[in-house]
């Protein structure tokens, strides 16, 4: 394993990010250098994955503040609000976005309550929203810890979407780190992706990153797994999360439902793997998660390719939402959660 | 409703075939002369669906019979056996495909031992060809007419793949059928077609052939259904087969038996819709019929579009076994059969 897939990064020049879009076929770096220019990179989906939505919010704000040409620290802390405002509007249901933004904004108010000049405030910024990126990491080197621990050596594991490096602050990923934290564990573990229609993200991102990393994937359409289940090729389905209600409902890509279904069909263990910024503890159910809906023209056609008459009518749900009695355990920083969600989640934010 | 759609037909020129993997952009027929081009259309799908393979199978022997030069009868045999081993060699898993074939060859040898001379025999296996197809249409209206009355007015039916007049020889459909059973009824019923991964039989045919016929269709992901399923949305799913076992065990599109475990889990009726010569009383269960596995780059790429990395694994498999406990009713031509399928199956080859 590398382990060197980082998607979001700051520089000097603005923020950096992997142009996923692009991924596999190619490999282009776009320079943000405004919040709004971020905000469209989240909403066009140059970055997607709830953790690393969260750490490009932040990064966002932190923009935001160095691109203010002020002295007044209130007409700053009104800049900050409007770009809060802008980048909150980009994505529903990764809670991750929310809280990252949360954090800036508290941020802010502790450095203008300290009665810091708009130029430390910027430094504060631009530090807080590195501690993000920073924790965010580390996070996941604790999921990859502890969630290595409940795979099995020789496993196959199935994932859904890609809830790795590229859909986090970077290197390890939450399910994809569950993954290489087996791996690290000198485990031999293989990856059923499945490719994750509209977006792909299994066949452009899972497959793409795990080949980097030299673990063995083989790519599947997402009707496929409960054939594979049936003939007992799966060992356990690891995937992350957009969004945990307080029940340990658990939102994620479109799909996971049915592969949750099917896992306890077939008495395979389902693991959510995300870090505690994804646990929404104002949320008491998944019923109280929203869903995104987006355009049809992602289920319509494929780059230029039409695949669908002219005129059809169109359902795309992003994301869905699996009932925590379907999940096996839930795995963040803080170690592995299991049913009743309402306590083993809260106890782990008094960790 | 039109109920226009024939996509193989005989012609003096030989099989007219409808290219179905141009649709739903292009609407193009091919003349096939000879049965190797007959074969080679089934085996690059530009006819799919077990009853349209049927049909077309049968065509293509008396296609064959019909390029013979010769007048020895016995000669003329070994070009049908030949021609008939090519046909059977395209697709394995659609019992159809090998029911016509056997038709035909039985139909061959009766000519014989009547004394029949080559030019005579000829028009035996033209004739039966034909006969093939009508009693498939003739079918297809029995199963629209006995399915149409299982779906309640104002409900909306989930289907998966093509099973519609594409995918038979012509104008109801087995799932479609039903479906267009129920319109002719008089009651209103809406659509939710599933894409079908990795050949997008629901978005490109599914989706087409019901806007032909003015039917309300919504298109989705394979892996949305679940959620839809969930909020309500479904009241009943309506699939084709490409093979039953004796014991009811369902071979169909890959991604039947998600649709079936969900549809069971929120109490939603799960009918299958196939003519009788869909059901192999040969094959005890679902375990004995051999699932195809098909070209990586289904999975891979859509038309140019390269989807995943170069080299990455892959798993194709076209067809899946929904086991019978989870089918609400079979319908066939003779009617609607319900467990235990071992004996009502038996019963509709009696009737």
């Amino acid at each position: 394993m590398k382990l060197n897939i980082i998607p979001v990064k700051w520089s000097d020049e603005g923020v950096l990010m992997l142009d996923q879009r692009l991924l596999p076929t190619e490999e282009k770096w776009l320079t943000l250098r405004t919040y709004d220019a971020v905000a469209a990179g989240i909403k066009d989906m140059v970055v997607r994955g709830a953790p690393a939505i969260g750490v490009s919010a932040a990064y966002g704000i932190a923009l935001a503040a160095r691109t203010f040409v002020g002295t007044n620290v209130d007409d700053l802390k009104d800049e900050i609000e409007y770009a809060s405002d802008v980048l909150a509007k980009t994505r529903p249901t990764a809670v991750n976005l929310f809280w990252a933004i949360d954090r800036m904004k508290r941020t802010f108010d502790q450095a203008q309550a300290e009665g810091k000049s708009v130029s430390e405030i910027k430094q504060v910024l631009l530090d807080e929203a590195k501690a993000i990126h920073d924790e965010d990491i580390e996070s996941q080197r604790l999921i990859a810890k502890f969630g290595g621990e409940l795979l099995q050596d020789n496993s196959t594991v199935l994932t859904h979407c890609n809830a790795g490096a590229l859909a986090t602050g970077g290197v390890w990923g939450t399910a994809l780190g569950v993954i290489r934290g087996a791996v690290d564990q000198g485990k031999s573990v293989s990856v059923i992706a499945d490719e994750t229609r509209p977006y792909l993200q299994g066949a452009r991102l899972t497959a793409w990153e795990l080949m980097e990393d030299d673990i063995p994937v083989t790519l599947i359409t997402d009707n496929m797994s409960g054939h594979i289940m049936k003939k007992g090729g799966v060992h356990a389905v690891v995937v992350g999360s957009d969004r945990i209600a307080a029940n340990g409902d658990v939102a994620n890509k479109i799909g996971t439902y049915m592969v949750a279904v099917l896992a306890q069909r077939h008495g395979i263990p389902f693991y959510v793997a995300a870090p505690l910024s994804t646990v929404d503890l104002n949320c008491p159910t998944g019923d109280d998660i929203p869903i995104e809906e987006r355009d049809r023209a992602e289920v319509t056609h494929v780059k230029n390719n039409q695949l669908a008459p002219d005129g059809v009518g169109v359902s795309n749900y992003a994301f869905d939402v699996t009932p925590n009695d379907l999940v096996t355990a839930i795995i963040t920083e803080k170690g592995v959660a299991r049913a009743p969600y309402i306590e083993s989640l809260k106890k782990q934010f008094d960790k």
